[in-house]
């Protein structure tokens, strides 16, 4: 019987999957342009599946499709399980789908005894996917009412048209948003719970197939820190005349590099990253003192005082370093980025669920950001699986095994079904 | 009488320098193409004064101009005071007119008792600078036929013609340079002198009005290290976990930084530079980790014996960061100019000469590369002399004061006129 269940399961996610990725190939990978044709393509092949396993589907005012169990008419906040339906550009098929499926296969899952589980409801999000907008978790802020007007001014990656104006197109209610109507008030579900790949190589390096999320990483960044130094001749300056400003910019990198091996050893949760580093093209030569150098910078954290502390260490390192080599350190506009706490309840619930099933199930933060956060920080208890996945997200090499993604699907159905 | 004479002088080297600004001025600075107009009429100017000051002129078969003393009719190998008459574009008027005009003066000086003085020839060169064809010292390679025959076949930095195309306009016999026909042995003259402005800012850092030099130091390059990581996730991929190509190049700069500091405590002559520094514009981001970074490096010295210690330094310490950080460096053709050593005995000459004179004199390396340089490496003992000069070189901002081109003038010619 169990053998016939998962069968049947394994089935359904692979259909389900195999018919959204069909509908919203744009090789290499899958295209579902956030408010566009792919996304609302995806979502009407889950609506279709989705009823014909017997859910009831709804479509809320901000284009989000909502499901449930037609028996169960229990009028207390239910638990949403949900994700998103956009991709990225030529992106993987996973990322973000596979939360919604499983969403919907919990459902199925714990028909035969939903009440015995609180009201459950799967939801499937637009607009989560920063890609097309520049702008990240559109659907989940505008359910809230917590997404900035200026955001639907946004124009298109393209250059073409602006967010609002997509939205208007698939008949979405852009001054209700613009007024910041919520669909839903904080107080109206009782918990957010998503499941989603892993958009890291943690879990494949550690032989991880499912793990529970400890909390989502806030960031901090400066897109440009411009380290000014003096131009000279190369073979003509002697060391102790240079301002070299890549040699000052290489000390502050190595600098905070240890102190981040540091900081990890003492336990803290902490990422750093300079993801663009560039001399000015116009001026830079090999025989030439670098003058100044251009580069970004990010740190992430589960912890916003950890952020705030060692963002002040680099501070000082530069000040340290503008003293020594005579340069100077310029930051851009500081951009803040909260992180999330997932809720220790429902952490507490899937562990016990784990354990009850079986599952070895480790924890690790999320460094990429989700529509769990914006729950989260609405003030909405939510927790969050992750399934393992070779090759990262965003791009058409994702890879999740079925097998994992239903270990994950067992893992909710027993959390939601048995209270912990 | 000494009071009449510097007035003198200064008023001669005045009115040269002025005069070939004037026929030479480009806003901003000036610009004497190697073998085309600025240049030719500078090697008139030259031609002009030298001649109302008593001095016979001779150009050779490959443009240079030649001046004696008509009354020297010894035929005893000369020793050749000289420099070039071209410069950057838009660039400063005495990176190499110094030289020569000082070697005008010092034959004007020196008259009244020639035959106490070894034979003396003024050299003005031509072709020297890299800027206009990418080759530097045509004109001194071209003398003591060393040029490489398709130096002639290098395009104008503006995408028109041929050196050699340059050449044949003016009169030069380019078959004779290209089948490597040397118009001087080193045998036919017994050194070679030249005074130059500094091209960095050590001189007027220390307050030293001139200096000899020790030597022209060599180098070593690579126009590009590329330096190949693994790109990622800037929030999803823990410290272990990544390769991260900026932080690798932090690091291998920063080690060398620090070696390179020792290096220079223990007595060693070295300068290294990484000017160029560049991560993947096309895929670059602030919240990806930069899977790719590709870099300059330029490593100097007198010493050469100095530079394939610390190139082999580099390369070990790539190793070492390779293994500890998952990443590789692909270096690109090793570039690689000897160092030039000045003769010992000139040197000896010139420091007794400032004794005699009470002229402090410091000695420093030239980190730029001269003329000096090539003859010194085809075995004519040569020496050079440094004035000091603000602003560095290749520039309209050069900053050289007459009073102390005048010292590195009564310098040379004390040093020609009484031998060490």
């Amino acid at each position: 019987m169990t053998m016939v269940k998962a069968l049947t399961d394994a089935a359904l996610a692979e259909r389900i999957f195999t018919a959204v990725a069909d509908a919203s190939s744009d090789a290499p990978g899958v295209s579902r342009e956030s408010y566009g044709a792919g996304e609302t393509r995806a979502l009407e092949i889950i609506a279709e599946i989705a009823a014909e396993n017997g859910l009831t589907c709804e479509t809320d005012a901000y284009g989000n499709l909502w499901m449930r169990l037609p028996e169960d008419s229990r009028r207390e906040p239910p638990v949403v399980i949900g994700s998103h339906l956009d991709s990225v550009p030529h992106g993987g098929n996973f990322d973000g789908l596979a939360g919604v499926v499983a969403a919907m296969m919990v459902l199925i899952r714990t028909r035969p005894y939903y009440d015995d589980a609180p009201p459950l409801r799967a939801l499937a999000l637009r607009g989560e996917e920063s890609a097309w907008y520049g702008k990240a978790y559109i659907g989940s802020l505008a359910l809230l009412g917590k997404l900035p007007p200026n955001a639907l001014d946004l124009h298109h990656r393209n250059g073409t048209g602006t967010l609002g104006e997509a939205m208007s197109h698939i008949g979405i209610d852009t001054h209700a948003i613009r007024a910041g109507h919520a669909v839903l008030e904080p107080k109206d579900i009782s918990a957010y719970l998503e499941l989603h790949i892993e958009q890291g190589p943690v879990m494949v390096a550690r032989n991880w197939p499912i793990t529970v999320v400890t909390g989502i990483r806030g960031n901090v960044r400066h897109n440009t820190v411009h380290c000014i130094g003096e131009a000279g001749h190369s073979g003509a300056v002697p060391r102790w005349l240079r301002k070299d400003a890549v040699l000052a910019m290489a000390e502050l990198l190595s600098r905070m590099d240890e102190h981040w091996r540091v900081l990890l050893q003492m336990g803290m949760d902490l990422v750093m990253t300079s993801g663009i580093c560039t001399t000015a093209t116009d001026s830079h030569a090999v025989s030439v003192i670098p003058g100044d150098i251009r580069f970004s910078l990010e740190i992430r954290s589960q912890d916003a005082a950890t952020m705030e502390r060692f963002y002040d260490l680099i501070r000082q390192e530069c000040r340290a370093i503008e003293t020594s080599r005579g340069v100077s350190f310029a930051f851009d506009q500081r951009i803040d980025t909260a992180p999330a706490t997932m809720d220790t309840g429902w952490i507490t619930r899937l562990e016990a669920a784990a354990h009850r099933l079986s599952l070895p199930l480790e924890s690790i933060p999320s460094g990429a950001g989700h529509d769990a956060a914006v729950f989260a920080n609405a003030g909405i208890p939510s927790a969050m699986v992750f399934v393992r996945n070779d090759h990262g997200s965003h791009n058409p090499f994702e890879a999740m095994e079925i097998a994992d993604f239903l270990k994950g699907v067992d893992l909710l159905a027993e959390a939601v079904h048995v209270p912990g």
